[in-house]
C-alpha cells in the first residue's frame, strides 16, 4: 500500500461517475464520499457524454442492467476513453445471464477499461474458464491468477479478481492481496464500492500497480478495523462503522 | 414456527430472483443475506426469464412498478411457474392508482403466486372489499381474516396480511402470528423485506402453513429483540441490529 | 422555528410524493418517516397524476433523472398545482449537463413549485450567475443572497440555498438560518431529504416562511444533536441517530 495515493485522492477529491446498479447507490455514494471523493450517479444517455466529460473517473457496473444503461454505459465509457480518464468495469453477475454476457462483451469492444474487477467466477466467464456461479456469487475453485492473468492479457488491462485473498494481475505482472474480512460477503455492494474506491484511486499519477494494490489493501483494512469494532454484532452493525473506517488514515489502520 | 425450515433455508442459500422497488433493494438484499438467502436482483426483461430460471424463488413487488418492469415481472414468474419454484407477490400500494391495480390483475392473470403477502388495504382492494388506504399504507379496520380467506380462494394461493396480528390463510385453514414490534411500520421496507424472507422460505421442503408461518413469527421474534437492544432509539437505530437479529438461530430469539 | 408546524405535520402525517433519485431513495423514505410524513415513491408516468392527486405534497428531484422520469414530473407537477398541494422542486446537479438544464428549464415552464430548494451553484444557474460547480457540488463563493432573491422574483417561488448559512428568499424578504452540521455534506441525499421534510412542512396552514424556516432549523437541529451522539465517529455512525433524531420533539433538540 501507498499511503500517498489515499492522500492524493482526498486532496484532488475526484469526481467519479458512476454506472452502477440501483442496489448498491447509496451505500457506494456514502462510502466514496468517506474515503474522499466526489460521486456522481447519473443513468440516461442523454448526459452519458456530458458527464463523463466533466468527471476525473467512470465506474461501469452492470448490476441491474437494462438496454438503456448499456447504452449510457458505451457513450460515457467511449468519451472517458477519448478523454483518458480512467475507467473500470465490474461485470457483475456477467455469467448469469445471455444478456449480461452479450452487454460486457459490447462493452469491451467499444470501451477500453482501465481496470475490470469481480469475482472469480465473473471474470473466469470474460476469458472462458470453466467456474461454478449462482447468480451474483462465485463458488468455483480453482487457479484464480490464471484467470486474472488471462483477463488482463486478453484485454489488455489489470484485472482484480477479489476473494479470500484478491489477485491482482497487470500485463506483466501479479500480486496479491491479503488483507479483508469475511463479513464482507454478507454485505451487499461490498464488492461495488471497492470498485468505486479503485476507480478513485485510479486518478492519481502513480503506477497502476501501486494504485490498485493500495485500494484494495486498504478496503481489507477499513474492513477489518471496523469488524473488530465493539459493536459489531453482524454485517447490520457492521456496515456504518466501516464507511467511518474508510475516511481514517492508512495509518490509523495499519496500526490495528 | 417451525426451526428446521430456517435451518434449510441456510444450508440451501437458495438464490431468490427479486423483481422488486427502487427504495428498498439495499435493504432488501442486506436482509436477506444475513437471514442465509442469495439475493439476486435484475430487472431488464430481456434477462427475466435466464434468471428465473437459474434462481429457487421469485419475489414479485410492485413499488415502483414501470411498464417495462411489468413485463419483466410476467416473464419471471411465467418461467418461475413453469419451473415450478415458488412465487410470492407484494402488490405494495394496490389501491393507489389505476395503474398499480391495473398491473396487479395482469400478473395475477398470467402468473400463479404461491403467496401473496400485503397489509390489509392491499389485499382487500385485491378482492374488492371496501378499505381505507393512503398511499402504501392501510388505515382501515375491520375483519381481516376475510379478506385473507378471499384472496386465498380466489387466487388459489396462500395470503399473508401482515398487521397488529399477521394473518394467514391458505384455502382451508387460517392462522394468526403474534410476534412483531410496532418499530417496524416507521422502517421503510420492512414488509418487503418480509416477502423475501418469505420466499426463502418456501424453498424448503416442509408444509406451506409452516413455512409461511416460521417466515413471518421468526421476523416478527427478530424486529423484537432487535428493538430490545439498549443501542436503539428509534428507527433509525434499530434498522443495523435488526438486520444482525435475522442471522440469528431461532432459539436465540426466543430466548428474549 | 414554530413547533407548531411540526406537530401539525405529525397530526396530519401527509402523503408525499416522491420523484426523487435512486441513490436516495432508501434513506429518505425513513427520514421522513422518522419526522411524521407518509412517503410514497412512484415513478411510472402511468400513474404520475393519480398518485399526485392523492397526495398532500409533491417533491421533484432530479438527481437521477431519466426522459420518462421527465414525463412523470411534469405530469405530476400540473396535477399538484390544479389541486394546490406544495411542490417542490430540488434540481440535483443541473449545472452539471445539458440535458438536466433543460429539463429543469422545461419543468419550470409548466409546473410551478412552492420552493426550489438547492445548494448555491444549483440556484445560481437557474438565474445565469456564474458559480463554480463540480457535479452535483458547488464550490463557488458570492453573494448568496443575490441568487435566493434572484431565484424567488423570477420563479415567483420561495427559494431555498442550503450551504454552512442557509439563505431562504420569499418574493418579499429573506431570512438566514444558522443550524446545521458540516457531516450533512459528506452524507449522500442530505439534501434530498431535506427536500422531503420541507414538502411535509409546507402542508400545514402557516406561513410560508415560518413553514420553509421551521424544517431548515429543525433538520439543522436534528443533525447537531446527533453528531453530539457519543457513539458518532464519522458519516457512517452518523446516519442512524440522525434518523433517530429527525422523530423527536424540538424542544428535545433545541435543548442541546
Amino acid at each position: 500500500m501507498n499511503p500517498t495515493i489515499i492522500k492524493s485522492v482526498r486532496e484532488k477529491t475526484p469526481l467519479i461517475h458512476h454506472l452502477t446498479n440501483q442496489v448498491v447507490m447509496n451505500f457506494t455514494a456514502n462510502g466514496l464520499l468517506a474515503f474522499g471523493g466526489a460521486p456522481v450517479m447519473a443513468k440516461a444517455e442523454e448526459e452519458a457524454k456530458d458527464m463523463a466529460s466533466i468527471a476525473d473517473g467512470l465506474l461501469i457496473n452492470i448490476g441491474t442492467l437494462t438496454a438503456k444503461d448499456l447504452d449510457a454505459m458505451i457513450l460515457a465509457g467511449k468519451k472517458a476513453n477519448e478523454k483518458g480518464i480512467p475507467v473500470v468495469l465490474d461485470p457483475v453477475g456477467v455469467a448469469a445471464t445471455t444478456f449480461r454476457t452479450t452487454a460486457v462483451k459490447q462493452i469491451l469492444k467499444e470501451v477500453k477499461p482501465t481496470a475490470i474487477k469481480g469475482n472469480a467466477g465473473e471474470l473466469a466467464h470474460l476469458v472462458d474458464i470453466p467456474w461454478q456461479t449462482k447468480g451474483v456469487e462465485s463458488l468455483g475453485e480453482g487457479n484464480v491468477e490464471d484467470i486474472a492473468r488471462s483477463v488482463a492479457l486478453e484485454y489488455k488491462t489489470t484485472a482484480v479478481v477479489t476473494g479470500k485473498i484478491d489477485i491482482i494481475c497487470t500485463g506483466k505482472s501479479c500480486m496479491e492481496n491479503h488483507t479483508g474480512h469475511p463479513i464482507l460477503a454478507k454485505v451487499t455492494g461490498a464488492g461495488c464500492l471497492l470498485s468505486s474506491i479503485l476507480t478513485a484511486c485510479l486518478t492519481t499519477d502513480d503506477p497502476i500497480e501501486e494504485q490498485v494494490l493500495t485500494a484494495v489493501h486498504f478496503y481489507g483494512l477499513a474492513a477489518s478495523h471496523a469488524a473488530a469494532s465493539p459493536s459489531v454484532n453482524g454485517s447490520g452493525t457492521f456496515i456504518a462503522p466501516f464507511i467511518d473506517a474508510l475516511s481514517l488514515e492508512p495509518e490509523q489502520l495499519e496500526g490495528k
